[in-house]
């Protein structure tokens, strides 16, 4: 088998290089490395290379690094997106950008493993990636590992308390303004909220959204139009059921995702309430299997995942090409528009 | 900012090192470089590590790697798998098993682009994976960049014609057998296939296990009850709609995969026809989102995801480790079974 042979050769040392160029070890190192103050004269410098190249010597990538100034990949750390079938477009919207500017993207999936992060962040460090981007599957406050400081580096779809990292991640707040404002935009004045009982950004900010949609449309705030449930199909279902079943019930419904909405969709047929016609929702997540397979097509905002890919890979970008422009501002703290997708459901 | 301070000082370089331990660069290079034939006194060594240590003076990743023999990192080139929602579960499996052996995954997403595939197995080499895996999302023959017959590699999900790469696929010949005997096993003769138009080993393999299934049961082959179509919903629902308009109707389909079983519910429906009481159904794949949430839901064998990546990982530290066990024998082609998962359908 060739492939055995090849692969079990030994591939060729700095020794060989050494003799190849007729120079010591030492120069080769030197060369390699380029010690800049080590005097060796670029003729020999020269022959180091030509010997190098003939060999396929493969310098370490440290060596490359110094060579070319940049390795040319950057760290991408991430808890568990490429892994679950939900946010996998931030990778591609990483990837795409980052080989744009000729640029890999090395990832390492930890799933929230702290000890792996660590070790992630220490071989990236000693791979000498240009940056690194930190990144999880949802919104969310972190507490990236240390070794993240040594380097330029972006949150993507997280940020930290104190705002210390750049970080980008999807407008919360703007998202429920946006589904809220599109049911008060078709006539309706009676709009519930079924919330989610985690306390994560999204929970707080399409809430707060909510509730500023109402207030620059004058709509009283009705604390009883709001049910706070578990994020999946079940607690969908109950909240619906209890906010269904009032006389006074709402003729709107904004969800914090899909799934609640389809345990929505669920309570509304069981009570034989038609959705658009005496039930109109508004979802969340555009998820994928769901919300364009919902009968009547669900509307729903979708999380910018793409976009925020991008928006990380250019601004990491900057900073290592750029470092000056943002040496004297604080991190940026971006956020993106979340985009209504109008189907059939309101 | 602490930490654009940190990030902007300069770290560490071999000079500081020599200067601390009271040697030369070149001392310190060799000793870092392990160079054994340097003839540096073991005392004088462990001076360098010293103040390397002090220092927090970060040795290449080559030298570490040459230190430690190995730099614990296994390489993974995929095509699309991080950044679709189909097989996220080899990156999993792979990512547990690496972990196990307190190894990372360092992964490179490539969308199946030549160019970013060489360009990935290049960066890996430089910075001197142990071994490297290449997968792809969907079992398939593939053509991997010519580097990676430079280290150790398994192909997952995937294969070389001329088996000149261990591999690891799942079982597709096995697969459409079990699904076969099954609906032969529940009284069923007349069973259909729904098969895909793409040429594909699943395409072909699946058929042949439904062939021989009925062969061992003495089941005569009857070439008007394949139908293959585009593997997907609509495609399901016209194949399914013309077999199940034949007043010889089949009592059982096995199909593709769920989509495509998707596609028959809907067709079945129209005409009236009851699963599983007038049609047994068995799809492929286990698709989260389609199979347990149709009514009924959908019986149907999964993809080996998960351990694929296990063995290939496996596999790959193997090769690593115990190069002499692997040898003279050809690079193992292993296949791993489909689980049936029961579920009403049938």
């Amino acid at each position: 088998m060739a492939s055995r042979k090849r692969s079990r050769n030994k591939p060729p040392s700095m020794k060989d290089v050494a003799r190849a160029a007729g120079v010591s070890q030492t120069t080769v190192s030197f060369v390699v490395n380029q010690v800049a103050d080590a005097g060796i004269p670029a003729e020999t410098q020269e022959r180091v290379w030509e010997a190098i190249r003939e060999l396929g010597y493969r310098p370490n990538a440290i060596a490359r690094g110094l060579r070319n100034r940049r390795t040319h990949t950057i760290g991408f750390i991430s808890d568990e997106i490429a892994t679950t079938p939900f946010a996998g477009q931030i990778i591609q919207g990483a990837q795409d950008t980052a080989w744009q500017f000729e640029r890999l993207i090395l990832l390492v999936n930890t799933g929230a493993n702290k000890q792996m992060e660590q070790a992630a962040v220490e071989m990236m460090l000693e791979r000498q990636v240009d940056g690194i981007i930190y990144a999880t599957m949802y919104h969310r406050q972190v507490t990236p590992p240390e070794g993240l400081r040594e380097v330029p580096a972006v949150l993507l779809d997280c940020y930290v308390a104190d705002g210390s990292f750049p970080s980008v991640v999807p407008d919360e707040v703007n998202a429920g303004r946006v589904a809220t404002e599109y049911l008060i935009a078709r006539g309706h004045t009676r709009i519930a909220h079924i919330s989610n009982v985690d306390p994560i950004p999204a929970t707080h900010g399409r809430l707060e959204g909510y509730k500023s949609a109402l207030a620059d449309h004058g709509i009283p705030f009705d604390v009883s139009l709001v049910r706070a449930e578990v994020s999946d199909v079940p607690g969908g279902y109950r909240a619906g059921l209890a906010l269904l079943q009032r006389s006074d019930r709402p003729t709107a419904i904004f969800c914090f995702n899909d799934r609640m909405a389809m345990g929505v969709y669920q309570a509304a047929a069981e009570l034989g309430i038609a959705i658009p016609q005496e039930l109109a929702l508004v979802g969340f997540d555009n998820q994928e299997g769901i919300a364009a397979r919902l009968r009547p097509p669900l509307t729903t905002l979708a999380l910018p995942h793409y976009e925020m890919g991008q928006w990380a890979v250019n601004h990491l970008l900057a900073l290592i090409e750029q470092p000056d422009t943002f040496a004297n501002q604080p991190p940026i703290q971006h956020t993106i528009t979340c985009p209504l997708i109008e189907r059939a459901s309101v």
